[in-house]
């Protein structure tokens, strides 16, 4: 596996960006998130390119929630994406990093108050209602602060999918959005309607993360399309919006073979034309939210070998200096990676270990894999942790975060600064009473 | 289920260490991690008299993964307990709470040059080694100190427990310790006394974590005594301390029946009682290192509820305003809690629900649980959530950090600060040719 700018050099050792992943290693420390500036400017254009040459109105908003730090929003001003995020903390996070507030969605299933008005005040492109409550709390701040919010209305489209059951998001039994199958969908629409401080621009359906079946997404452009359709005709409604969410899966292994970008583009649009036309609708504003399958593969982490340990007739334990506090997606999806030993690249893979982490668990990265031989000392290089990685990663067991590069024309420059022991107990403290 | 010093108030909210936790929600905010110091320091004093009534020579020592900040190991250092740590930031936590290092244990299976390097200038009182290349790394690096490094070495005895897969660190196929089936361990122990800079103590052993079958502590006890009969014989060694590890479950829904301290204490004791008779070994120190079963059942967590989303046919999702950040555990081990609405505490359970967070995936906190009549704006407590939450947070969707606060006798004091918006991008950098 060889994605975007890695290549093996002359020493044998993996690059990316141009850089040797050992000096990278050396230069920045261990574990080090790696980001492939190159590649990950290269899935914005084409997730762009792909929509964008279908339709003539296609928005492409980078889902904050797989990666977000300033420097990545940076990079997604520069492309020309717009931003979803789904926190106060996400939203301050691109404020900081100067993003056009008009090219922000907030979303979220339980927007506080705080969030609410933090969004108005910024000046963000769009709410995305996910529940009935939700609409009065905008209304009246909107009202409070003579402001006029426009909404999309987050709909459950009713499509069970397959991919792990954590990230199945668009069946009924769901906490989010408001469902198709009940009234409550109608009924958002109704009572957005009617609010003197919302305009509702259309609507909005996400049907999960990691998908590989496009028919879902084709299933769910029918249903959405229908809904728009329906809500034309009860209540006059012209969505001038439609957001189709995100999902794309990407592959972490070899074996797996998601759809292209241009093959989700080229279902969705067909099926919309289609189905707008049945419907006599004009094609409303497409918005796609990817993340993953935007800023997964330009990821990888690099890690420091430490002790390995073969057990006589069981197998043998490869343990790297990180594990569940960097990664946490083997254990919480049985999420499979692959990898390689950065500084024997080019050697033949002769070896088949099991990879943990140092963490006080089992805390298994990745349970089997062929590797070349490793010994002590080694980098061993993970693929494709550009998603959910930094993103769900923790201190557990006191352990700082990694820092992150940007890797680019044999330039790396960091963007997210390693935590020191000091970060750690930054906000501990002692009251008087305990102290020695 | 009420633990500890929880009562129910003439208003009906849930009280713990005499502060009504609607109020702790209003003036600390939630989430809100609330700790019960009364039932912490009883815990703890549990220990010590259970063990201590049935041996002369006994230690308890906290193990720190499960929850350290500073203010925690001042409780331990009071409580006269020891401290296991495992990596370099729980070193770094303890000293900073001035806990004695000479009652600080270091374990973990891969520990850095730098860790060792910690721990030994530090004065810590045991390395528990956990792997062949660790002796030689340990001794060196003492040498180079001019140090002696008093040492356990952790043993895997080959047991299977009941408990969840990822907790489950005794059996042979383990990244952890030196297993007895194979020579390992013994190895191990001929390096250990040849190496000129290690002392060797003792050994260790960890079985697992929430166990709630005591015969397993038995059979571990049987094996480690038997394995130091062995030692004795064919290396003369001495074992002046054996390391039972920790690993006692505890009750996180009232039809839970773990076994009591004192039920541990009682087989422990007496297994090893008998064994070491029978091997005509003298009594080592024995060491306990619990750590859940310490801190568990102290912590409870305290969320605002948000948009109440009942779905006709399909289920009511009671959303809070924390999740997967602050409380991994039911998505990592599909752990299981109690709740109760803190003020509606005294009112019928007459609905049922599931609990979800706030971030953008599934995010089920408890699948389901009968609770009062609950609605936006009340305060949900979640029971036991002291060990592997706090520890275990993230920043998932960029949302801040908890503070926890430390209850005792009607006074409630912060020990861990929440963390703000700005704490968020404190590691950011945006290198300057991305800058706006």
């Amino acid at each position: 596996m060889l994605l975007g700018t890695q290549r093996i050099n002359e020493a044998g050792h993996l690059c990316v960006g141009g850089c040797d992943c050992v000096d990278l290693a050396e230069r920045f420390g261990t574990p080090l998130y790696v980001i492939d500036e190159a590649l990950l400017r290269e899935n914005c254009r084409t997730y762009k390119r792909a929509f964008g040459e279908r339709l003539d109105s296609v928005e492409i908003c980078y889902a904050g929630k797989a990666l977000l730090c300033t420097a990545i929003c940076r990079i997604m001003e520069q492309e020309n994406l717009g931003l979803d995020v789904a926190s106060a903390g996400e939203l301050y996070t691109a404020l900081k990093a100067a993003f056009p507030p008009s090219r922000i969605k907030l979303h979220g299933n339980f927007k506080s108050d705080l969030e609410i008005e933090m969004a108005l005040d910024a000046g963000v492109g769009r709410l995305v209602i996910d529940s009935l409550s939700e609409i009065g709390r905008v209304n009246e701040t909107a009202g409070r602060l003579g402001k006029r919010a426009d909404v999309l209305i987050r709909v459950t489209p009713g499509i069970r999918v397959h991919t792990h059951h954590y990230v199945a998001t668009g069946h009924v039994d769901s906490k989010f959005g408001l469902s198709l199958a009940s009234s409550m969908a109608e009924e958002a629409v109704a009572q957005a309607m009617a609010a003197p401080n919302l305009v509702l621009q259309g609507f909005h359906c996400h049907i999960g993360s990691q998908i590989f079946g496009l028919e879902s997404f084709a299933r769910a452009a029918e249903l959405m399309t229908s809904f728009m359709a329906d809500m034309h005709r009860k209540h006059g409604l012209v969505s001038h919006e439609l957001d189709m969410g995100g999902g794309l899966g990407i592959a972490y292994q070899d074996e797996d073979a998601p759809p292209t970008i241009k093959e989700l583009s080229n279902v969705i649009c067909s099926t919309l034309v289609k189905c707008l036309a049945d419907h006599d609708l004009p094609m409303p504003k497409l918005i796609l939210e990817p993340g993953r399958s935007i800023v997964g593969t330009p990821g990888l982490t690099l890690y420091r070998v430490g002790p390995v340990k073969e057990i006589p007739g069981v197998r043998t334990y490869v343990t790297v200096d990180g594990g569940l506090s960097d990664n946490p997606r083997p254990a919480l999806y049985d999420a499979q990676y692959e990898a390689t030993v950065a500084n024997k690249a080019a050697q033949a893979r002769s070896t088949v270990v099991r990879v943990a982490g140092k963490h006080c668990e089992t805390d298994t990265l990745i349970p089997e894999i062929a590797l070349q031989p490793v010994v002590e000392g080694d980098i061993l290089a993970i693929f494709c942790t550009g998603a959910y990685n930094y993103a769900m990663a923790s201190n557990y067991n006191r352990f700082p975060r990694p820092a992150m590069v940007l890797v680019h024309d044999g330039q790396a420059e960091v963007i997210v600064e390693r935590e020191s022991l000091e970060d750690l107990v930054r906000q501990d403290r002692i009251p008087p009473r305990l102290a020695k």
